[in-house]
């Protein structure tokens, strides 16, 4: 797998409404898009760091994963989602050095990126994201 | 204040020796520095991906701040650390939009970076850490 930089931080945040204004105003970040995924329950919101980029996430039901993750360890960093050149092939590849994976092929995430993930127990408990447009 | 880009994302781990061989054969990363921090309890291991490094911690002394977050939320990422132009400035700025500091000015942090961070509770819980040469 050939990863060429972090393509976004997941943050998980109790509501978008409050957490926009931080990112904005106290660390002059602009938020660019604010998007509803309702297949993962989330409300999200994007700014832009270098090549990276910083997505909160808002849950809209306290059963989704976001939900599910703000009861048991409170706010703070989901998932770590690196860029790469071809998701499935490197899907295989990690798990032919035996990481666990939730996706064994990819799914279509937002902006038109392919996007599949390892499994945190294999990950040494960050929720790891590759994704990539191939 | 003005971000440029992220500088690095700190995630503990309960061991270097294991968690490497992660970052190195499955992510295809390479592990460029591996620093003990005396002062803050921690042996780090780094690696550069794009413009970003992570920063690996393991805790060495379970009274640690890296100790203590492991009992608390077990390992993932531990902070966010933002590359500014002037660290002091950035922090004066962020005091002044509300934000509650851990570090009033910088202090001397790995590879000869000014550091400073703010407080979790201002800042949606991720522990956030500024950090530039001046």
């Amino acid at each position: 797998m050939k990863i060429s930089h972090i393509e976004h931080i997941g943050i998980a945040v109790e509501s978008l409404e409050t957490a926009i204004p931080f990112y904005e105003k106290a660390l002059g970040l602009k938020c660019y898009a604010v998007e509803e995924v309702a297949e993962q329950k989330v409300k999200t919101a994007f700014f832009k760091v270098g090549e990276t980029k910083i997505e909160l996430l808002e849950s809209t039901d306290p059963e989704g994963p976001i939900g599910k993750f703000i009861e048991k360890k409170g706010p703070g960093m989901h998932h770590l989602a690196f860029a790469v050149d071809q998701v499935d092939a490197s899907l295989e590849d990690a798990e032919a050095n035996g990481v666990r994976l939730i996706d064994k092929k990819h799914r279509n995430g937002a902006e038109g990126l392919k996007i599949g993930f390892l499994h945190p127990k294999s990950t040494f408990g960050v929720l790891t994201e590759l994704c990539g447009h191939e």
